[in-house]
């Protein structure tokens, strides 16, 4: 195998595996936070604005994680600087 | 092997495992969200509206992690970069 | 091993895992989701309408991954891109 | 190993864990489903129609999953597109 | 080894492991299903009727799955195209 | 190492591994059931005798599964066809 | 390594593994068993008798999981069919 | 390595894994059995005569499977039939 | 393999670990997090202010270590100190 | 290797994994044990002399499976049958 | 490989994993040491200083260990004395 | 690698692990026997004196089975049999 | 690879190794000991004072652990007695 | 590679996993002992002596089983017998 060939099959494995463990904590980690964001609202609904603010930033928190994987993913596919030396 | 096979075979394996692990977690989160919405909506009847809406925002962002993997396995089957500038 | 039987090979593998790793989330949270179904109707009947309307949203959510696992496995198995460049 | 012996040894190997893995979930899935309904009958013995109903619904559901493992199980074992080219 | 060999023994492996995997999900989930009916009846002797027509409904599902697997084993055993097709 | 030789040993290790996962589902899963009949018996003496043929139906339901490996275990040891194929 | 050597070691092995792996599910099983049945006597002791036949009952069920196992370990070791082909 | 040391060797590895393997089982099932025993008479002085016997009872049962795996461990080391066989 | 190549085909392989791994314990931590402020908020809503407060400095916290891996993955792709001492 | 090198490295590599496995399962078994008697002194008293017989016999049965390792791995070090067959 | 390449190569692996694997264990302590001050403001909203402080203490502690991670990561990095020796 | 080394290196990992693995089950298990100790001393302070003598009798049993790990462990680095045997 | 390299390239991997294991088991300790220390102000706030002190004698113990890892850690990177001898 | 290289490339090895490893259960366990003292205290604060007396004896016993490890660890880096045979 040359070079280039070992570059771009590692870069193709990376960038799945990365996006695929990648999305197992955030999707378990939203539902969590949405299960009790449903649970609050049913046992508090005067609170419904609180709760649904306090839920976003922390949907939003957590979502974060799963970007930077799936940044990675794309960067290791469109803009992998090895490839580039290499193909350069 | 020759290169072209290694790329392909590596595609193969890739796509299948990002679509194959990336959609546990989604899955059982998802689960998690609609059991919780069923329960609120039993105990608690008139807030129907804001579970049910609140449940939606939820689903749509732990599906967004289903789909990431999805779209990178679609990457590797059909538009591969490492596959075109090797058969290119 | 010739090119041809490797990419064949390796679809036939990972059209199997796909599947198979696949259906594992979405059977155990479907089921999830009905038990809950079937413990809030228990609990309130006169919520049957709302109820399995959610249950059935929910369950088109998680049966999605299983679908996008059973695409990709056909698609491996019949409409597979690199064994057509290859026999092609 | 002639590509023949390869592509048969593989289809058998995938036809078994494709439909031993794929039965682990909805056999669970399955079973929790029933606990529920069981529980949920004696809990509630008037509601008997629409509980046996959402749970037939939901059954259906799961096995569907592990109907879509023993149809690829099948298909490798006698509708198996690659053995078929190289045969033929 | 020969092709005959080789196929000959990745069947005994497969039609081996395809039952023993393949019998772990429905022997607990039977058992978690007859656990639950044991309950009900204890709790609700008068719907012993209906508790165990949907028992045995359950279990039936249920031990499909074990039976996809056992007739996997058997095929694999008995009536192996692969095996067929060599020998023939 | 010769065909024969192959054909066996593969025969002894999946008899024995067969035999042995094989039994680990049921043995829990006949425990449970048990469990739950012991604890029902003192809660409702009254319903020893439905309680105890339920119990009944389920074991034998249960070690099925066991059953299977087991007879599998029999015919990889005592009348293996790919063994009498190559002895023949 | 000649094939006698080979047989030999590995009906070792899997005389050794089956035993082993096979008394873990029996005796955390009966365990179960005796605990529950210690349980329910000092919840209700004027049950003692059906009791305790029902936990007979149940240890024999699950100890023929464990004897399934032990009689293949004693089998290999000393009624060992392929040894005895190749011996012979 | 020669056909002696292979049978010689393996042996020491089998009696020592069937016998550190086989022990986790009984020992926490028995400390389980014990656990429920003193809870019991804890609860119900009384009993102590039926529950100790219940006890010693299980206690038998559970530690069978452990002489199951010490007896094949012993029997590897000091009358092992293959290295009989070889040596002699 | 030259030089370049590993050292290149390392750095992709750690960069994807590094985040993948790296984001599960955040994603889930953060969750845990979100959720008990919601269930706090639930239950003392004139506590808001409090609680916010401190779920932010928590969150700030355990996002930390998914900064630390994710800035370790830029440093591999970007900034390696290895690579430019190869190349250089 | 010669022969006497690997029956003494694997005899080492036994008698090390067999106590350190075979402790694990007695320990943490006694310690069941020792908790639920120091639970049971605190409740009733009044039973401590029952309650630690039944315990002392509970640590013997328990202990006896970490004797039944220590044993083994004793005799692998100092009595080795296929050592001193080797060696003398 | 020459060593500078191993050590390269070795240094770079390392650094990835010790950060990943450093960051799970800190990540998810943090959050449960968050979730319980959350719980306890909401239960004992006069104490926030104590509970602050102490969270405060306790977080300094634990991310401590993650420090540890990251400052070897950055050494194995920027200040590797064996890297040095080599290229020295 | 000559005997000698073989002995010393596999003397070291032994001695190594069997004190690394021998000492989880024995820190969790006298943990919990204290944990529990100091549970019923605050429920019964009366019975310090029986529920210290009984903690200290059961630390002992447990601590006993890490004993055994650390003389084997100090066994081989320091009355190694087999080293002394191959060295004299 | 020449020994140096072999010696370098062990301890950078055991260095790392060393602090990302034994970083997990103290953080997540320490966070339990925080966790309840929190719980217990909350309850009893006027022992905040023999709480904090015993939290940190405890917190102490804990991070003996992680330091006792840390040294060692350092000790193959600055101290590493087999380098000195090889270097020197 | 030589004697002295292998000796001391395993004493590296082993020295960092056995503190590794072996700080994983002592830190669990003396965390859960400080738990419940926390917890005992919070809820009998007149027990304070007795119960800090039992938590330190516990701590030590605890804290021994690291403290085996760590002694095994300096050992096979500065005391070495088969390292200092080797050298000598």
């Amino acid at each position: 195998m040359d070079s280039i060939t070992i570059i771009g099959a590692i870069s193709i494995i990376m960038s799945g595996f990365t996006i695929a463990i990648g999305s197992i904590g955030p999707a378990i980690g939203e539902a969590n936070a949405v299960v009790q964001a449903l649970k609050s609202i049913a046992q508090q609904p005067d609170e419904y604005n609180s709760i649904s603010r306090t839920l976003f930033v922390g949907l939003a928190m957590i979502e974060s994680t799963a970007i930077y994987c799936f940044v990675l993913s794309m960067i290791l596919l469109y803009a992998n600087p090895f490839w580039n030396a290499l193909v350069g």
